[in-house]
C-alpha cells in the first residue's frame, strides 16, 4: 500500500506511533492543573514538548498556544483580531482554505465586515500588488497562505508580512501545509499569527497549534478554567500535544529526508511529462512543497484516475477532503484560472517526509498504466 | 499507588488502552473526508463510535456532536443560544464550573447580557423555587450542571428541565462529572444540550461531545470547512472519538462496579466519622456521584492531608484542579454557606469505576494516620 494523501492527513510518524503506545502503557494519566506529584509530571512534560515546538518553529515559548487544530487557531485569530473591530476589510486570498473564507464570512454576515479577495496569478502564486492596492486604514487583517493545500504552491508570506507590518495590519498565515514540510522560522517571517494542525504532520489527529507574535492579543474563545495562560480553555490534550514535539522534532532532525523526496519528486514529474505530453502540472514552475504534485490529463476525470490508482493499493485524492466529492474544478484551480479541461482531470498526490521515495517510482508506473488505460476511453 | 482524582482527570480505562495501542499498531489513519477507501473506512469507525456513544447517552445519532471536550461544548452552547438573542438574562448556578461562569461574563461584558446566579441550598443542591423567581420572558437560558465536580452533589436536572421546557427556555446541562459515572438518558431528561469531556471518563483527553436536542439549532464555535454537518470545523480528531465509545461500552457494560465502589464509599465514609466525629463530608445527605467524597478535618489544611496522602501514594486534590493553588475556601463550598472553618481543610477523594473498591480501605487507612498526625499540630 502506498499512501498518498499527506496533505489531506498523515498517517503518524514512527516516532510518534512508539512514543504514544509507550506513554499508553506507561502513564501517568492526570490533569495537568492538579497540585498533586502526577499533575506536575504531566504539565512538566507538556510545557517542555511546548518548548520544543517553539524551538523548532522559531518562536518563543510564550508564543506558542496548544489547541485542537488549525481550524480552531484561523477561528480564534479571527475572533481574536475581528472581535468588535472598528475597521471593516478583511483580505483574503482566492486560495484560501475554507476555514479561512468562511471566517470571513461569519464576520461579513453577522457583524458588517467587507471582504476583499486578492486575484492570484495564473502561476498559482497570489498576487501582492494586488494586496498593495487594496490595503489600507480601514483594513482589519489580512490573511494569506503560506503553502496550498492542493497544489502545494508556495507563497511569498514574508513579503505579505512586510507590507502587513509596514501598514500596521495583522497578518493572519494559515502554515498548516508549510510547517512540518519545510522549514519555517515564526519570528523570522513577520507573520502576527500561524497555525498548524499535528494530523498534517504524523502527530495525532485533534491538536496543533496557533503562534501569537504579541500573545496577549489573543482572545478566549475556547471560555474555560484559566488554561493555556488564559487563552484555551478546557484540560489540556496532553498526550497529543506531546506528540507535536516529537513530530516536530523527527522533522528538524530528518530534514535530509525532505531533499531526497524533492529530488525524486521532480524526476517523477519530468519522466510522467515526457511520457505523456499532454499531461499538465499545476504550478509546475512555481515553488512547491517537496512533497506534493497536482497532475492532470485533460479529457481524463481525475476521479477515475483515483479509483485506477486505488485499485493497485494507492491511495491519492482529486483535490481537498473538503471538497472531494465534487467533480467539478476546485476554487483554487479557479483562481489560478486553470480551465476545467484541465481541473477535472486533477489528482493530488502527496507524500511526506517518512515516505519511501521509491514511492515515486511505483506510482510513475500505477499512473502511467492508468493514463494508458483511460485516454483510449476519454471521459470528457 | 491509588489514583484518587478521577473528578480531576481519568487514566485511560483498560479497554481503552487496548483500542489505541491496538489502532495505532494497525492504523488506517486517513482523512475521514477523503474520497478514497481509508477516508471511508475511517469514517465509517468513527460514525459507528457517535452511533454507539448516542445508543448509550440515550440520544439520536444526529444529536451527537463530537468536539474537543465539555469546554468547548459549554462554549459552543452558549455561541449557539447567546449569538445576537435580544433576550438578556443569562440564569446560572452558584456552584457552575469556571467554563460557565466565564461564558456567562462573556456575553454581560462584551453584549451586555445580565446574569442571575441561583441560590444554592446548604445541601449543596441548587435552590428550584428561586429559579421559579427569576425566570421569564427575558430569560435566554439556563445553565445548572448535573453533578458537582467538587462535591459529587447530583443537582435536580430533570425538574430544572421541565421548568425551563415549560417556560421555553434553553437549558444547557453541564454533564460533564455525571456521564460515565450513573446512567443518563439524554431524551428523557428534558435538556437542551448537554456536554461532555473523554478525559474524564477514561477515554483519550482531548475530545469530548455536546448534544443538542435540535441540533439546527447549534452554531458553529469553530468555523471550517463543513465537517460534523457543518457545525464543527476542523478535521475530526477521529482516533480520539474512537475511544469515546470504547469508554462509554466500558461504562454500559459494567455498571455493577459502581455499585460496588458506591457501597464501599458509604462504608469508608460511616468508619471515617465514627473515628474522627469532627469530619465533615460535604453533602453527606445529598444524592451523590458513587464515586465522590469531599471531607474536611475542620483546623487542618486541605493541602497539608493532600500531601500526606501523596507521601503514600494517594493522590488527591484540595478541590478542583482549577481552583487547586488557592488555600481558601472555594466558591462552590461558599455557595453552600460551608464556613472557612471545614471549607479550607477539604480534599476531594474521587474514584472511578475502573478502580478497585479495596483503595477505600487503603484510603481509610492512610488518611486516619494523616488525621491522627496532623490533628496533633492543627495548622489553623
Amino acid at each position: 500500500m502506498i499512501y498518498a494523501d499527506y496533505n489531506g492527513s498523515a498517517p503518524l510518524c514512527p516516532d510518534v506511533r512508539e512514543h504514544v503506545i509507550k506513554r499508553i502503557q506507561e502513564g501517568p494519566f492526570a490533569n495537568p492543573n492538579a497540585i498533586h506529584h502526577l499533575g506536575t509530571k504531566v504539565l512538566m512534560a507538556m510545557e517542555n514538548s511546548r518548548s520544543v515546538c517553539a524551538k523548532v518553529l522559531g518562536a518563543d515559548f510564550k508564543q506558542v498556544l496548544f489547541n485542537s487544530g488549525a481550524t480552531e487557531g484561523i477561528t480564534q485569530a479571527f475572533f481574536s483580531i475581528m472581535h468588535k473591530n472598528p475597521k471593516k476589510k478583511i483580505i483574503i486570498s482566492g486560495i484560501e482554505h475554507s476555514a479561512v473564507v468562511n471566517c470571513a464570512k461569519f464576520y461579513m454576515k453577522d457583524f458588517g465586515h467587507e471582504m476583499v479577495v486578492l486575484k492570484t496569478n495564473d502561476n498559482g502564486v497570489v498576487d501582492l500588488e494586488d494586496l498593495k492596492d487594496h490595503i489600507d486604514n480601514n483594513t482589519a487583517m489580512v490573511a494569506v497562505m503560506a503553502a496550498n493545500n492542493e497544489t502545494g504552491i508556495i507563497q511569498p508570506y514574508r513579503e505579505i508580512a512586510e507590507i502587513c507590518n509596514t501598514n500596521d495590519v495583522p497578518y493572519l498565515c494559515d502554515t498548516t501545509q508549510y510547517i512540518g514540510k519545510t522549514l519555517f522560522d515564526f519570528k523570522k517571517s513577520g507573520i502576527d499569527y500561524a497555525v498548524m494542525s499535528g494530523h498534517k504532520i504524523g502527530a495525532m489527529t485533534g491538536c496543533g497549534l496557533l503562534i501569537a507574535k504579541d500573545p496577549t492579543t489573543v482572545k478566549e474563545l475556547v471560555i474555560g478554567g484559566g488554561q493555556e495562560n488564559g487563552k484555551r480553555g478546557g484540560t489540556q490534550n496532553y498526550l497529543a500535544y506531546e506528540t507535536l514535539a516529537v513530530a516536530l522534532h523527527y522533522f528538524e532532525t530528518h530534514l535530509d529526508k525532505l531533499e531526497v523526496l524533492n529530488t525524486k519528486r521532480v524526476e517523477f514529474e519530468s519522466r510522467i511529462k515526457e511520457k505523456f505530453p499532454d499531461v499538465v502540472i499545476i504550478g509546475e514552475n512555481s515553488p512547491r512543497l517537496s512533497s506534493t504534485t497536482y497532475i492532470s490529463y485533460p479529457g481524463i476525470h481525475g476521479q477515475a484516475v483515483q479509483i485506477e490508482l486505488e485499485s493497485k493499493g494507492i491511495y491519492v485524492t482529486t483535490s481537498s477532503a473538503c471538497s472531494d466529492n465534487e467533480p467539478v474544478t476546485s476554487k483554487v484551480l479557479k483562481a489560478m484560472n486553470v480551465t476545467d479541461d484541465v481541473g477535472r482531470g486533477v489528482v493530488r498526490i502527496s507524500l511526506g517526509m517518512c515516505s519511501d521515495p521509491a514511492y515515486y517510482d511505483e506510482i510513475f508506473e500505477a499512473l502511467s498504466n492508468s493514463y494508458d488505460k483511460l485516454s483510449k476511453i476519454k471521459s470528457y
